[in-house]
């Protein structure tokens, strides 16, 4: 799949993925643990927990919209009930370490205990076992990325180097999905801000928010236009604010004016790069062919009603077409053709 | 009062409210003490009380606002005939410690001692007793929260965690009234800038106006949809430069096109949630109520003048009705079912 | 002088002030003295002597404004041939101490030293004796503003604690003119910019050029508005580039757009400053409300041609009027009524 | 060539250069060594040569602009393809030392060191000799430019105190020619962002795409008028992002705009500096003088086909003209005194 102009489901021209991450407070606590008895540092984190994730929620579900939420196991232990309500609405929960570590920071045995808290956790709080991996603001190591696929983790969504998902060879002759991500695209660097423990750490102004919006507008403009996958990163504490929610809800309206892009998430990314779902895909697109030529032929040919029928799990999921007349089997040679 | 979408008074769609922070040259003596030598940094500060602070007056006097002016004892000694002008045009005078301590590097004593000292001044330059306490830029404690309340202080307004008031757990089986702020709308973290000592430490750029005005914009915009309490906060060093006073007019003339905005200070805010005031609110929802199903059979059992005064103390305070007719009744019954 | 609307000389509506400060090199020895051996470094601020002045000059030029150059005397020993053309093109030389030297770090010997030094230099490269001192970007105590009296400068552009110039108190039974700077009308804060040595040291972003066009554009319209005295600095390594230099230009378009401003000097502005020139003023006043109230009576008592004249020494130096009429003593009386 | 107003080939108004510094993870890694170990800041670097680099090329094929891209000699070794590739399509490549060092910090020996390998490394991938030299973001001393000029380097792209290039003084009695860069025309300074290790330092906002844009215009802009070198440097992990590319795009686009531009790389312009270059344009710009001569006297005294060719080599190299008739030597001597 990682090919200069990746092939998206249905022939959809590029992907798009809304990722956010529950920071909470662990975000300053990691800054500085002395804020453990600072209620205010503390309450910038909060705010996303309650307000932020629900103002996200209610957007993503006027428009129908499936994110993947990472989540460090503590927050979901402090907050199940918001948890729970981001399960129940549909959406992908994935794993964000247990406490925010910094994983390159830590050794192999600790790392494991992080994954392991972290994932369990969430089993315990929604019920799910998750299949996403994003580490914390922090570092990581390729033992942490070796820990995750040990720990059950499908994919990986940690890198930069990349603009659409890639199998990462992990060195040890096994690989792991991994769907990039970039700073650019992530609100907190933007807007995150306080006094003590100073963040920035120079103290540098809150960006202007248009200026944010039209930056994100332009990397999803630049990957419509090279067929990429856009994954945005929030942090509710920080797009949750009322002057800030609306830079959500633009940059969704305006990405709704483009046809042909895949709404998607991390779990069914994953379930599109098995083999099984990359077979599936190739037999989908052989359909595709089959009804264009099929439309082209049907006044030459007419054949009544079209004999397959198109069963969907996900957003991109279509079976093996049932076949039953000549025409259609030298429809198909044509439309392999065309394919391959 | 903690709602999704809370409740003000006279129906208003959302709360407004403009806090100025008398920081003076406090803000660069606590970033460091070597200032009290140097005429030039100490001079940043003392423009807010020498140009700012009148400014910003003269903008709220020809606007008929009422704002909260939070200031340190000392600065109330040093700068007495400001204050008194403040306390004349009829603005709340409420605390910012003594000398812009950051409460959470002093011990419970000195804490004490700061808080004292604070209101002592206010009493003795102002002739008045604040109410309301905000910590400086620094942090503080839930221990502060607890003297504030000790020492007469019916609200704090310190943390990031809502953006409505709410009663804050002081963990001792007490509460006090919270009117949460947020970093994007102060000035200061967008303007303050020197040399030496550094501010911001990393020296960033004095932010673009107009994209500050935006970002204030946005957040008044969606306080407003949001039905929550905007709560600006100023300092007279940042905002009262000649070029960026404009930008309070600014504001000032965007929040006048929306209707139904109620103006408050933090006193008002406090009254309007006592258990007393929450009591005469429920009463006044219930003869607005009233006053709609009253429209309605106007024109079926008409009943002449309607027998109920509204006599109002602050902005939002209303009687309870003087009822004298049997189709009255009804209406109340009707009236309860709408509002309950 | 220190007036809420403070009067400016032939009623002008404010005051402009276009400084220029000569860093140089010295800007990044004074951030880190080891890149006297680094070419690099060095050449940031070279720019601002090899290019940026000339540009400067040229556009001043061509607008027939005179500026203040505040110059170390090291800079003007480096680059005699700039410091003569500016002298020759009638601009004012002040002094910025000797070696760029962070006056509130010497000791008062040292800080006479660097007085003296930087005012010889000057002396010795131009030809003349400088008037005004600025300290570099450093700090400065009390004592270098009563160093500076004591080594003839007539005033000072150092301090920020008002928008139009004032005595300030030496606390020694001494003033001295004051005409205050703000960060925001600076160039070198939005734009220098390097790696090693790091400036700005949190490496932030050199701002958009548009952004800071438009607040030196509200900064000036604030001080139009309310009659203040609006005081610009610029570095030539920072205005000077190719794409900066028009920034100025485009400022200097908008002030056209304004009547009545006074573009002065600091000289001039010292020079409006001393008792002499205010009673002068005064008398001009005087003259000038003469001047209304005769247009008005001269349909009634005709005087034929008007009997005063205007030597004019700088832009705004009147002569007391020659007086040889009655009806004309009249007028004095109505014209004293009005103005005093 | 150190003229106020250079004089470009073919009579060009100004010229542009494009540079783009392969720095890949190495800029992470100077400024952390242990990075080695951290997959996705060392990704950061990696975007640009596994991404970037190719959207660039492909943008300068598709306008037919050559480029210089300046690559220390390890990421030559590291990516040879690209650098094949890079090569292949007809840029200049250039030296930007053995693995990013700091030159500065570099003995003499090490220096050497450093120079040495980047050259064979960019020899044996790319079968090529650079004759360019740029030092990494770092510093640099005197000696590092000496050590240039004794590896073969014809030309530095290292200081920013002009606007245009120049022989500079190497203190040795040698000379070589520098072609000055700005910090403002660069991308790095403007996007690049981590948190750990903190890139920039004081964690400052990526910068609004649109005032980028606009910075870079107005520079180019002003260069134009000026008649100046523009010289821009890209960064393929900072301008190659997806939503950033359509920046490099827009501005060429702008560039277009502008008549009489001299796109050039930093061979060609060495090669202009050279004694026999500038013997040879003068000689075109006699041609030239001659031509609008000839065509103002055509009418008078017809000659029929003019009797020069102008064979060129690379974009700007024209022959000395033959000459075959009287009237010619009229027009010759009157060309000399309009040109000289």
């Amino acid at each position: 799949m990682n090919l200069e102009k990746p092939k998206w489901p249905d022939g959809k021209k590029c992907a798009a993925m809304l990722t956010i991450n529950l920071n909470a407070e662990l975000f300053w606590l990691q800054i500085d643990p002395s804020c453990k008895d600072m209620p205010k540092t503390l309450s910038l984190g909060q705010y996303g927990m309650t307000r932020g994730v629900d103002r996200i929620l209610s957007i993503l579900k006027e428009r129908g919209i499936k994110a993947t939420f990472f989540t460090p196991g503590w927050v979901a232990e402090q907050y199940p009930d918001k948890l729970k309500k981001i399960k129940e609405e549909g959406h992908e929960i994935a794993s964000l370490a247990y406490k925010h570590e910094n994983m390159a920071l830590l050794t192999e045995e600790e790392q494991e205990e992080a994954m392991k808290k972290g994932i369990e956790a969430i089993q315990n709080v929604c019920g799910v076992t998750p299949v996403g991996f994003r580490a914390p603001e922090g570092e990581l190591t390729l033992d942490t990325l070796r820990i995750a696929k040990k720990y059950g983790m499908h994919y990986s969504s940690n890198l930069c180097d990349d603009d659409r998902p890639y199998q990462k060879d992990l060195e040890n002759g096994e690989t792991l999905l991994e769907i990039p991500i970039h700073w650019d695209n992530y609100d907190l660097p933007y807007f995150a801000f306080n006094y003590h423990p100073a963040f920035p750490k120079g103290q540098g102004r809150i960006a202007n928010y248009t200026g944010v919006i039209n930056n994100w507008k332009d990397e999803f403009y630049g990957c419509y236009e090279y067929g990429l996958c856009y994954v945005l990163q929030l942090d509710p504490a920080a797009i949750g604010a009322p002057g800030r929610i609306g830079l959500l809800e633009e940059l969704l309206d305006y990405i709704d004016e483009f046809d042909s892009v895949w709404w998607t998430s991390g779990e069914e990314m994953y379930q599109g790069n098995t083999n099984e779902k990359r077979k599936e895909r190739k037999m989908h697109a052989l359909t595709n062919a089959l009804k264009i030529i099929n439309a082209f032929f049907a006044n030459i040919v007419p054949i009544g009603d079209i004999l397959w029928t198109f069963p969907q799990n996900f957003s991109w999921y279509a079976n093996i077409p049932i076949i039953g007349s000549i025409p259609f089997a030298i429809y198909l040679l044509l439309g392999m053709g065309i394919y391959f």
